[in-house]
């Protein structure tokens, strides 16, 4: 059987001629429950914030211009008229002469421009001795100095962390408008995986893909359906990835796509819909076997049972799909600079991906090892490694002490 | 009032005296519900991971000295004898002059050692014509290649990607013990405080730091139980302070702690039971009022009231202490190398952050330049830059054009 394997940035160009990743929906959620979510709404102001010239001390409200000259010896008087509480709406007019009492966070009385921080007076009965000059707007947050009404002050597009949910809050949003999460139907394929916690038979192994895969979905802001473990069977297949097709909105499978007579995925895709499968095979190593198929405007990706291969291949190319239809950037790889500790070969004519673990040298110098993975079947060593090297179809090879550049797992299958 | 301000360090140290920060808990859940969580138990193999000698391509299982000197030209006939498809334990015993056919993930027949790929071959009638010879183990996972039995696979503390998701499949574990989220009680405090999407009444100001510490909560692997906005009234403060540190793990607060009349949380914190306060005020700026009480072994972060001094003083104090009581590594601070743009002038005899942003010049090289957040209160400013610069207690000032380390807010308050 011979199939035309694409280049890596070919299949991915198919996979966008085919499939435009979008988010697909909009829901509104508890500002308290958007940590880690992807807003999907411009953001303005509906007010000045703060709304109201607030004092950022406990101390006088006063017209700065009055405490000019002050200094320890030689304090200015000032006659204290009220006291403005935090929350209060003044109703004090502030005239010249005279200083109004005032708490951290309390609106500054119409007159007053600053306020003289407690430390800088001295009071004695009706008065104060201000020690010490303050400028005009000096232990004053202005109306409108953190948000001006009217103000885009987020962004369509911004993952939420603590910061932005402090903006959103200051705004007075309780709840708030995200991008749905895309739903990812996951399942492995092959006649010896049988699912984790049963009894292990004979010749049989453990199911790895449909659990780190899973995970994978997570990690790439999606919100995985685990579906399982399912037989060789093309009818079968069909009943499943049919239900998973209307249930999810994308589908990833793993094994059942090499050549051989058990690999039912290619041809099962290929009957469930038009156009069916659009990349059979890529130059890659790992994961050659890959196959992506688009059946009713919906992407399956079919990556390969080796697990180290399936993990790599979802990054690869469902990852940035799922990172965009989440609304996310995905543009986040985390990278160093590293010298190669030995020379690293790529497999001819395809794009290679070696495993690295990286070392500190006495000197200081960070190195990236190879782990030999040997087979791409082992999921231990992925765990253990730091990230990994690529190189390019068209490299002889990444000689010993060459720098390159490590794509890190921690945030990139993190 | 006078109080002792502690240096950041010896805030620190304070805190360990009184608190030993370890994980509470364990619980077992699904390792379909497991990313993001930290393992609490050592995973050692329960067995060989592959349990036998598994074929990684399609082809032929054989003895490889049956196929030394194969050539195109040239090839060594061999007899097939059966068929081992995957998750079939194998009847067959392989003797001299045969092959059996195989499947990927198949496991070897007794006797053979070796893989010959389906494409190195030609197929007449019931022999072979190997085109090419292989090598003892060559296309074979071996028994135990992966892991050994009895090996440990993961350890107590690991935090689980997907890929480490992976290894505990891979040893058959449906299930797997993970340590408890630490609950982490969130209130603020202040009579102009009021809680978004309530409608907002003069002098008052919605509430952000109950909303931006929650989230906080969640990026240090914490489970934040939200309580709300409370006004300044002792009395009140103590219920609910009893109520917190009845159900939660931790309380964190925010506002009331500087030297005015309404800040009254120094004192309810000494009234609630011993050793009451233990840290009131920190040499660092911002954030110099921060108060951390112990009671009844548990400990209170009263933070500021100022959004962005209570987001900082909750990432130097709360956020290693949640770490470290989450079973998380404390040291994932992502740093940069950066030039300062301009003089940095820190508080004196104080710790002192300065928020900037990061900017590459034309030239490539990467400059931080401070944001002005001008007063602490301002969360806007917090959400535009991209980290801070630490400045010591003893340093004058750091210079335009000096190497400084930016602190990075995406992993830190990401």
């Amino acid at each position: 059987m011979f199939r035309k394997l694409l280049t890596l940035d070919q299949a991915k160009q198919v996979i966008e001629q085919h499939f435009s990743a979008e988010p697909l929906g909009v829901e509104e959620i508890p500002l308290l429950e958007a940590y880690d979510r992807v807003l999907a709404q411009n953001v303005t102001a509906a007010l000045d914030i703060p709304p109201f010239n607030r004092s950022t001390v406990d101390g006088y409200a006063v017209k700065a211009e009055d405490t000019f000259g002050a200094e320890e010896n030689k304090p200015v008087k000032l006659k204290v008229c009220g006291v403005v509480n935090a929350g209060e709406a003044p109703r004090i007019i502030l005239t010249h002469g005279t200083a109004t009492e005032i708490v951290t966070g309390a609106s500054l009385p119409e007159g007053a421009d600053s306020v003289v921080m407690l430390e800088d007076t001295d009071q004695k009965d009706c008065d104060i001795h201000v020690q010490s000059p303050v400028t005009r707007d000096e232990n004053v947050m202005k109306a409108g100095a953190d948000m001006r009404k009217g103000e885009t002050v987020l962004e369509k597009g911004q993952l939420l962390s603590s910061r932005e949910i402090g903006v959103l809050a200051a705004v007075g949003l309780a709840r708030v408008r995200v991008y749905t999460l895309p739903r990812v139907a996951v399942l492995s394929t092959g006649a010896e995986i049988i699912e984790p916690g049963k009894k292990l038979p004979p010749a049989k192994v453990y199911d790895i893909n449909a659990y780190s895969l899973s995970a994978a979905v997570q990690e790439s802001g999606g919100k995985p359906i685990y579906l399982g473990v399912f037989p060789d069977n093309v009818a079968k297949m069909q009943r499943i990835l049919k239900k998973a097709l209307a249930s999810a909105d994308v589908v990833v499978t793993s094994g059942g796509v090499s050549v051989g007579p058990k690999d039912i995925m290619p041809k099962t895709l290929g009957s469930l819909g038009k156009p069916g499968v659009i990349v059979c095979g890529i130059a890659i190593k790992p994961g050659k076997p890959a196959t992506v198929a688009s059946i009713g405007g919906k992407l399956v990706f079919s990556l390969p049972g080796h697990p180290a291969s399936a993990l790599l291949v979802f990054h690869l190319l469902a990852r940035p799909v799922i990172q965009r239809m989440a609304g996310r950037k995905t543009n986040s790889v985390l990278e160093v600079k590293a010298f190669a500790a030995t020379r690293m070969f790529p497999a001819k004519g395809r794009r290679t991906f070696i495993t690295v673990k990286l070392k500190h040298e006495k000197s200081g110098r960070l190195i990236a090892e190879p782990v030999p993975t040997g087979l791409s079947g082992a999921i231990t060593t992925l765990a253990k490694a730091d990230g990994f090297v690529e190189i390019p179809e068209n490299q002889q090879f990444v000689d010993e002490d060459d720098e390159v550049v490590v794509q890190l797992f921690k945030i990139y299958l993190p």
